[in-house]
């Protein structure tokens, strides 16, 4: 094992340096030995990161989108970073590949932190990993930290739902309104766009948008009103107005103090999903474990019953 | 909640009252309050059962094979139970129906207790319902269990090949040998039959068989060679030489002390499994908990990481 200091590690994030901050997410991503190390370093340099999750159905535009609110931000001097998952593949091709053409626009840009996360399978998934690689962005200095999911599956979306402010992509002609509704994403968007609306349809797929989240339950005057923003993110059109609505939602949480549950519910279901996946791992430790055999033996003859010696196996799982 | 007498209940399936046992069987299955009484009441009254596992394909004639060996064994004397394992549906059509006509030639015969269970869904699934409804027929005093499943699933094969002695079904014509290697079932076989034994290409799915069982690794002469039985299950040809190849292996792993380490190895995936959903109902209990949340608010103000916030967790866990 090479050794890793972690302390250093961190300092050097802070300053920016991009080498530091891969090697923090692979630590993290890796389940290393060091990974507790550094998540306690890394704690009490998070927060400061405004985190903005992007879903919507292949071809909507989303990486086109992600690109050109880095664009805008750095026009502001933020710092940004970008998590791009992809669940299907290790590799990302065809389409994916254009989308990181795109993005390699940023790629020489110190002030731009870009990121693919490929996690099928990967110990606790998605819902694991990902959080994880967010804390070393936030730790880095990142001011917006943009999360772009490829699917619409329900862990992208779990996970896009766990951003800070969610925003939803459709696209005209593409029946994208109630393939929306079936994946669920009406209930997680904050801000939603009708990306490509130089092309026909487009006033038809926001009318029917609007609609259907006018159908949702009614609101107070104190309530958040999901805007629907037009862009045509490719030519950089209507980006403007979707950082200003972002930025809108962003002071309306802040105002109302929504911010700080949402992050406490995020921060619930990433201990959660950390405590399952350790208790899974003991668990597995527990195959050939000595006693583990040394009760299912008392069990086969009879002299305990499986229940108590499941409960004797859990009265000494947390001191695994 | 209707009061549930458990010793009377035991008592009374172990003069082998159908109704005793249904009552137990649902019992264990629902995941009542009763559950740990009921086991606890169970454990000295087991092991005295002799479990046979029966698999294959759709269409190999499962069903019609146990019940001529139902038939067989009560010939005998014995009290046989029968599990037949569907996983599919709740209810079971088409051909399963077929098979449940032809089976209740034995449902007014005291001696024979026939249970079915769809389990799809159902709390840890399969693997944790099924050895229970084992333990109510095994302390009831059925000499003999059956346990037939209908596909050849994962969760299928775990389950016959949890049994003292696995039986595979084959049929010819049907591309079984192939299709057997594929579903993992060449590794769980004690005893192989080809069914249906009196269609063209017996011999040769036989051949076949025997063939790939003998690519295995080499066996010393202590060892257990699976032997190949031929049958044809609705004429009942063939059912005595199965029983006798049956009470072969049986003897044959009395003999060489295998039947203890099948059982503490089928005792140990029970208490194991009995373990992980015990620990997920906590975990899903936790979903609110006040502990939870206090220690995400933490999380979310940087000053703990998730890590050491899920220990903390855990650490409470055991006492749930």
């Amino acid at each position: 094992m090479t050794t890793v200091d972690v302390p250093t590690l961190v300092a050097q994030a802070r300053e920016g340096r991009p080498r530091a901050v891969a090697r923090l997410i692979s630590l993290v991503e890796g389940a290393s030995p060091h990974l507790r190390e550094v998540m306690a370093a890394l704690a009490p340099l998070t927060g400061g990161a405004y985190v903005v999750g992007l879903t919507g159905s292949p071809g909507v535009g989303k990486s086109t989108s992600t690109s050109a609110l880095v664009t805008a931000y750095r026009k502001a001097g933020k710092r940004v970073g970008v998590l791009a998952v992809d669940p299907s593949s290790p590799f990302s091709g065809g389409a994916l590949l254009g989308d990181r053409v795109r993005m390699s626009d940023h790629a020489s840009d110190p002030g731009v932190y870009i990121r693919s996360m490929a996690t099928r399978g990967h110990l606790g998934g998605l819902a694991w990993a990902a959080p994880q690689a967010i804390r070393v962005l936030d730790a880095a200095g990142c001011d917006v930290i943009l999360v772009e999911t490829v699917g619409v599956g329900q862990s992208e979306v779990e996970i896009a739902s766990q951003a800070d402010t969610s925003v939803v992509l459709l696209a005209p002609g593409m029946g994208d309104g109630i393939q929306a509704a079936k994946a669920g994403i009406l209930e997680i968007g904050d801000v939603y766009v009708v990306n490509k609306a130089d092309r026909d349809g487009a006033d038809a797929t926001a009318r029917e948008l609007n609609h259907m989240l006018g159908l949702g339950e009614s609101r107070g005057p104190e309530d958040w009103r999901p805007p629907i923003v037009k862009t045509v993110a490719a030519r950089g059109q209507g980006i403007d107005e979707l950082v200003e609505a972002l930025e809108k939602h962003r002071a309306w949480m802040d105002e109302h103090g929504v911010l700080d549950g949402r992050r406490a519910a995020r921060a619930a279901r990433e201990v959660e999903t950390i405590a399952i996946t350790t208790l899974r791992g003991r668990l597995a430790d527990l195959h050939g474990d000595a006693r583990l055999d040394a009760l299912a033996v008392r069990v086969a003859a009879g002299e305990l019953d499986p229940y108590a010696a499941a409960d004797a196996l859990l009265d000494g799982l947390t001191e695994a």
